[in-house]
């Protein structure tokens, strides 16, 4: 493993996003979501992705120069037009209006067509944390898990993110993808040679499979809830909620037409809406209890989850985000690890853009 | 089985409310949750519980006269004390107050605390429809579900609700507990004497348990996801989501605290709130997007999932909701089936309030 300063690599991010035509501004808020990702341990969302990110551009399927406008909105509600930008610039411009219509209306709440994968949903929610409000996010994303029943990629890996402000715990991040497992683990299987337990995914056909090979020829992710018999299709249900506030509300693409994150995945016909679909929000904890009072309840919450009986002493049990928490404070002082294939893309870039920073 | 028309059922748990104190208002809307439960199939959420609603009356844990009301509030977010009432009763109220928010600010959002048991989640939710809304309804409930790595029960089956309005489609409405899976299918197993697949509930050591009997030695139900390598840290996640929004955010009890909702089961010490707790919600579609481009695009997206490639072509593929939708025509024309033991619990509350309607 090579371990980068988060300064280095955010450096980096910032100069790809210039070259490709980003301004100063959204350079530097596209790079801070990546690097949150970095840091907290989420590799498959960070800097890994940057080459996914020029490959859009060089399909001319991410615009960076974005108008992104506020095309509807009464008090609370509204709906922002992304102007097909990253969705890395576009989802934190959606958050922002929302907290500010949360210091107004007490909530606010953004549905966002028309833009394009955003990064960790957490970054997102966490937003609202400094304001004292609870932060949500969510977004559809790359079609690659059947409906209980079928075996056609109906619903991405739609993650719902919220934050909740704290006293002396760290903040309590819920960030779930409603699929029943990541990418990355099935990556490292294959990786290792190893088998995948029956659950985690399905070939073309709809049938369970152990084999990771695959996903390569049609095979698909399978929803929280895995089988059938252990609840899939309340993974299903998650997944479609999340379609529908993203991309029903917003007017962007739902379903099936959702546009793949992989640039040479062409578009579909027919499309029902607009590019990538987000959904944010925040409210303030004063509308509902005194701030005060919330925090120190939360605390309470998390440390009566932590000291909860374990089922192995040895084995302590988490609350959400705790160990993507404690990722940030090793990383923050030790650096960020990124493996050879990450590093080899990052150094093409470099290169490619005339960089010089690696 | 036993056929009744729900107005009859409806009497009989109108009859039982008033007996037990309740105004006529408060009789006729609890009433309608309950069989709006039983006549969308969900037999374990019906008229099937009076007898453990009389039960938590008999043991002084309900009030039949709560005085319900708003605590604190800021324009689009507030907060309900619901006196110790019947959560079938608090929740209405605190929805009516949500919908009426969303006309004035785009949305409304209601904690609730010092409430009790509130039926299906789907009800509420579905009280914005009619407002061409969105509605969102949650609660936690008694403590059954050990998080990941602990044998301690400290998460309910915590539901989550949600209710889209539509054009020409049935609506589309989300309502899923976050355990893996629901009692009364291991109920059936254990009445039939079937085993159980892995997964479903774990032992009181937190060990996983393929035989239903644990369940009455300090065995548990397990979060969506069911087995960690299955992401039973998801389910956990969006178990505790919801705990911490019906339950941290309105100043109710959280975790291992939750009043358990069978009667014999006593309170625990130290009590961190007050009563169960709810959160409840509705959005204008409006605010967002026009209504009846919304309504039509949603038509669409059902439409797009129920026609999905099948695996198996007599299997067909529903939406989340759908087999409560047809349940629903059914019932209302055919009756409700109740089986020998609700009977019989219904025939002893008839005999028991000297009602002669059974």
């Amino acid at each position: 493993m090579n371990l980068f300063r988060s300064n280095e690599l955010h450096q980096l991010a910032k100069e790809v996003f210039l070259a490709m035509g980003s301004s100063e501004e959204h350079a530097e808020q596209a790079s801070d979501v990546l690097l949150a990702a970095d840091l907290r341990g989420i590799d498959s969302h960070g800097v890994s992705r940057l080459i996914g990110y020029v490959a859009l551009w060089e399909a001319k399927r991410i615009n960076m120069k974005p108008k992104i406008s506020l095309v509807r909105e009464h008090k609370s509600t509204f709906t922002i037009d992304g102007d097909s930008g990253l969705g890395l610039v576009v989802a934190p411009y959606a958050m922002k209006i929302a907290i500010d219509r949360s210091k107004a209306y007490g909530s606010g709440w953004g549905a966002i067509r028309n833009s394009n994968h955003f990064g960790i949903a957490g970054y997102h929610a966490m937003m609202a944390l400094k304001h004292d409000m609870v932060g949500m996010a969510m977004t559809n994303a790359t079609p690659f898990i059947p409906p209980t029943h079928s075996k056609e990629a109906m619903l991405g890996t739609n993650p719902i993110a919220y934050a909740f402000p704290t006293s002396k715990e760290q903040p309590l991040v819920i960030d779930l993808a409603t699929a029943s497992v990541a990418r990355g683990k099935i990556e490292i299987a294959r990786r290792e040679g190893q088998a995948i337990p029956e659950g985690w995914i399905v070939d073309k056909d709809g049938k369970t499979s152990t084999n990771v090979d695959e996903l390569k020829d049609g095979g698909m992710l399978t929803p929280l809830g895995s089988l059938e018999e252990l609840g899939s299709h309340k993974g299903y249900a998650l997944g479609s909620l999340v379609d529908v506030l993203t991309g029903v509300l917003s007017g962007a693409n739902y379903g099936k037409w959702v546009p793949p994150f992989v640039s040479f995945l062409p578009l579909l016909n027919n499309l029902p809406g607009k590019g990538l679909g987000h959904f944010v929000g925040a409210f303030e904890v004063e509308g509902f209890r005194p701030v005060d009072e919330f925090k120190m309840s939360m605390d309470h919450w998390i440390s009566s989850f932590k000291s909860a009986n374990r089922v192995d002493e040895n084995q302590e049990v988490f609350v959400p985000g705790q160990k993507e928490n404690m990722a940030q404070l090793i990383r923050e002082q030790e650096g960020i690890p990124l493996n050879d294939k990450v590093l080899r893309d990052l150094e093409g870039l470099d290169e490619k853009f005339k960089l010089n920073i690696l």
